[in-house]
């Protein structure tokens, strides 16, 4: 069998030490493997399923002779580095906002627009996180019935701020736990535990957040569809790591809730959790504790949408998948699969 | 001065015990209380700012001699008391579900609908926590443009399942806190804490549940919009006591969002926290830390709804209130203290 010799740039964060992880469980074939990361990272040596590997400090010269690099670093380190990779040879697939909306860069949810990875240049780009999740259901049912408009409420993890969200979370919940005063928020604009923080991203002028952007311009392109509205609120809530949204659809055609959900339970990447009646909570709807972890979407509270003039045209639902995961390792790790297909 | 005669009814819960700090915060004229409870508390002794009371067992031969009643029980117990509370001469203000849809029953948020008052036939009901903190904010938008569609994800806090919610998170907050394993949910259905339920109340037919009917049925009776649609997702949060709303709404005429943050800022109840370029987080939005233990609506994250078709026609907000204040027991108190003016 072919292997490939993989880098991955970001490697001790959240979504880079999750890539690692999915290599393994995506059954990557891994032929020899680079962990690269700051400067201060660099040294430090890491376990993995292909023996332990030093990381080194990401710089041009380290990716010579590497076939693939999984890139879960920040906009910058992007935007300096992995021209420089393609320049040696590799094929990146970046998790950093830096390239998703350039024209050459296929912009990629696997279940969703797989074919456009074939049209790449050498860097491929993986979508934001609340984007991944809220697409992998919305998809099919675009495919079943025409998607003309979602009005989305997000319900964000601590983990879309990595580690040091991750870690901020845990210290406040540790804190009043313990009937402590709560250390001031760092990666945080205030204080997250028994809070919600309604602003993820910086303000456009119209009032909208970056992050709450990019479900429709991210969406616009991954789904083809340069014409779709999506309205979208953002919010913080003190959950671990994984994202939950509520999402309203308009279609172009009439749907049965029927159908609606036969489409979702055949969807690839879906798990549809929705029955009203089961005895255990976990069968009846999503909820993002027990996506933790998993890679899969779980959607469900599948209903019409009764403010609609037509209900007939609108379908409302609610999701959860891993920020981690899906919402990041996971898709990067399945578009790599896909190019050594 | 005139003073009245006034008898709360789950005197020892949440809302109850807040409807008493309401009564002396908003200078009503007591002149004798009752504090009525069941039978397991009755005998118990309560500070208040009119002496010390010991509580009661709620019984119809209580209210004898009584004004106005102020209702925080289940709905079981204000089907079996009021009327017999009206027959003995009082008014009740009720905080149950019982009568909110009855035809002789007036439902009422004081700053939509006081004028309601007025037809009472003995009781005025207290409208859903959940309906109070959508309708304060949107109700001035309706007088500026019309409003015709309501699209809400909210954000609820453990609160609205009373004391026992609130000790079930905290419980499990500080299980999180010391790393110890979290003990069984009773109050709610899962784990609430670091996770979200996505269920308030018992399903319809529909898929809906009875919360998230509650904002389009009592929305309809209290803004006097028989045909208003609303299409509500309900979830609760680990958040304690502020219930938090992303709300759209579509409007019959174009508005400008100048004219939306007047009509705002001018509203009563309501307090505008809209400033984007604010130093301070807690003035550049709402939070439900913020607005806890505080009477006030706190509205933000104003904007278009950029998915219309028209989006002059749509705006998009965010609001967060206390549950057991001006989602209960400040409302409850409101309503009383209009009956005596």
């Amino acid at each position: 069998m072919k292997t490939y010799s993989v880098a991955i740039v970001g490697a001790t964060g959240a979504v880079g030490t999750q890539m690692l992880t999915c290599l393994a469980e995506q059954a990557f074939p891994v032929g020899s493997l680079k962990l690269l990361a700051s400067p201060r990272s660099a040294g430090k040596v890491v376990e993995t399923p292909w023996g332990n590997v030093t990381v080194e400090a990401a710089a041009p010269e380290a990716f010579d002779g590497v076939d693939i690099v999984l890139g879960a670093a920040e906009d910058d380190v992007a935007r300096a580095l992995y021209p420089e990779a393609v320049a040696r040879g590799a094929v990146v697939v970046d998790n950093s906002h830096a390239f998703r909306l350039d024209a050459n860069v296929p912009l990629v949810v696997p279940e969703v627009n797989a074919a456009d990875i074939a049209s790449h240049e050498g860097i491929i780009a993986n979508p934001n996180c609340a984007t991944i999740i809220g697409l992998v259901p919305t998809w099919p049912l675009h495919q079943l019935a025409g998607v003309t408009r979602m009005i989305v409420s997000t319900y964000q993890a601590a983990s879309g701020a990595g580690v040091p969200g991750m870690r901020e979370l845990e210290e406040q919940l540790a804190a009043l736990g313990r009937g402590e005063e709560l250390p001031e928020p760092r990666a945080f604009a205030a204080q997250l535990a028994s809070n919600l923080i309604p602003q993820i991203g910086g303000f456009d002028g119209e009032g909208f957040t970056s992050e709450e952007m990019k479900l429709q311009n991210e969406g616009r392109k991954i789904m083809h569809l340069p014409e779709l509205r999506v309205n979208c609120t953002c919010v913080r809530v003190p959950v671990l790591r994984s994202h939950s949204e509520s999402i309203t659809l308009e279609f172009e055609r009439e749907v049965t809730l029927d159908e609606v959900r036969e489409a979702l339970a055949a969807a690839p990447g879906v798990k549809l959790v929705d029955d009203r009646e089961a005895e255990s909570a976990h069968d009846r709807w999503p909820m993002p504790l027990d996506t933790t972890d998993q890679d899969l979407i779980y959607v469900g509270r599948i209903r019409r949408d009764i403010s609609n003039p037509n209900p007939a045209r609108g379908v409302t639902f609610w999701c959860c998948g891993d920020q981690i995961r899906k919402g990041a390792a996971t898709n990067a790790v399945q578009i790599a699969k896909l190019l050594t297909e």
